[in-house]
């Protein structure tokens, strides 16, 4: 292409340096999309070879602040949570927005809200549809885990399909060594993404506070270390286990065997039809700052 | 460590972006080594998830221009040949210097002398020791390569322990598919890295032209796109193979069945006393260019 962008790498869900999940953000707020093939914005998130690199474009409405495509190394994605958080930071920053309370960003799961709070930015979930598995699924899941799960875990449809298992309490999570290729193998079988483990704090000061861990080896990614769609999955599960009659925060800390610290805050809110909506809301702090040249 | 300090993402063996290999060089020129600690400089390189992140520190010695530490994202090598280019290349940017010719990087591995000659950056290597292999082994190797060699591959010891193997032309080498958990397996029983597989151009209008590939899935790399040190591996196994009696230039193409494109010129050249010296040349490009925040 021969031209050169602004580029950030954002760390998000941490307020400390290279203890969250990072996501490349490319500015193209300035680059017609129709500039840039399908192919060229794969080959940037194969080379940056993180989890996902994102690329900010002109929304195609005035109903939008801005459009984000989201891509892993191998392919787009139609929405992800620490990419949309991640990038939403770099957004404010390169448009030097430091008022925004809320934005609307437009990306192929529609329109997703964000709310921008003391630094903190939360997303409100497109989708956390759930979905009961079979006791032989179940099965092979606590196999290739290796623990007993204290729940009938479910499918959650939360743009990737995971799995949601509950174990004894946080520190069972954290312990957790599953079998990666018969989990790959499991997932693989059954078309979902991985499953996310989780424990309860028993000792935490915050109630509904909790350890959290997303295997997703059929995606080559043995461990993610802090994952915004396991997030809402898992506030969804345990709605559906708890009936929680009152909006709800669900706190979980992620990533500690990976060496990171990740903190999500995951809410259940009661909207004035009667419905749930899920959110989830993190810290994001900007590691590397520059420019690409394309 | 809440400094920020210059930062340049480098792609490797190619003019044009996104094409090669790439290795984020973090400028600690003016940085006392004791002020980071091992883990500092793991946890950054555990996070860019890149196959090298490298680190640029005054020499211990006005002998050399600049010391250089190399990790991967889970340990620290004592050198490796695609992030000591791409390093080289940060170094003269970084210290706006567009009149060198010569330099020599400080590594784990010594002294590693380097030549500037119109923009391409060459190094001699450090260590490239030939060892046969039992028949046994080189079964197994076909076995999970799928091929047959055309000649005994070897054992190099050039860092990394690469087994370099030869098969029928480029097209060949281009088209294999490895079982890569056979030869994880393989190469965890060895103790090798991993496996060079090479082809001869037939049509090729440079004499010695070769099609490489680089598989190492016993360390999380099924497929490297563009390696320095399997080139000079390649280098030193054709020497054994052919008995060049001249300084002889090999011209590699790498990376193609990842859509990259890399080129590597491998020499092998004949030094005053009689013996050879390995020599790997390449150009390198600055894709992204900034600060990063520790």
């Amino acid at each position: 292409m021969g031209v050169t962008v602004p580029f950030k790498q954002v760390d998000v869900f941490t307020e400390k340096p290279f203890k969250g999940n990072p996501v490349a953000v490319i500015n193209f707020l300035n680059i017609d999309e129709s500039e840039v093939t399908q192919e060229e914005l794969q080959t940037i998130a194969n080379w940056t070879n993180l989890s996902e690199t994102t690329f900010l474009f002109k929304p195609s409405s005035d109903k939008y602040d801005y459009k984000l495509r989201i891509f892993t190394p191998n392919n787009e994605l139609p929405f992800a949570g620490h990419p949309t958080i991640g990038s939403c930071k770099a957004f404010l920053q390169f448009t030097k927005n430091t008022t925004a309370t809320s934005l609307i960003q437009e990306c192929g799961a529609g329109a997703i809200p964000l709310v921008i709070t003391e630094g903190v930015i939360s997303f409100k979930a497109a989708m956390a549809d759930y979905e009961g598995i079979s006791t032989e699924v179940i099965a092979g899941y606590e196999h290739a885990i290796g623990l007993k799960f204290i729940a009938a875990p479910a499918l959650l449809h939360t743009g990737p399909e995971w799995i949601v298992a509950l174990v004894e309490d946080a520190e069972t999570c954290f312990d957790a060594n599953p079998n990666f290729p018969m989990l790959a193998e499991q997932t693989k079988q059954n078309n979902h993404a991985g499953i996310i483990l989780a424990g309860h704090k028993r000792n935490a000061s915050i109630k509904n506070s909790f350890e959290m861990r997303a295997f997703a080896p059929v995606m080559s990614v043995n461990e993610d270390p802090v994952c915004g769609s396991g997030s809402v999955a898992l506030a969804r599960y345990l709605q559906e286990l708890y009936k929680f009659e009152e909006t709800t925060k669900i706190t979980i800390s992620q990533g500690g065997r990976l060496q990171r610290d990740g903190h999500i805050v995951a809410s259940i809110v009661k909207e004035a039809d009667g419905s749930n909506s899920y959110h989830v809301a993190g810290h994001a702090i900007t590691v590397v700052d520059g420019k690409i040249t394309l």
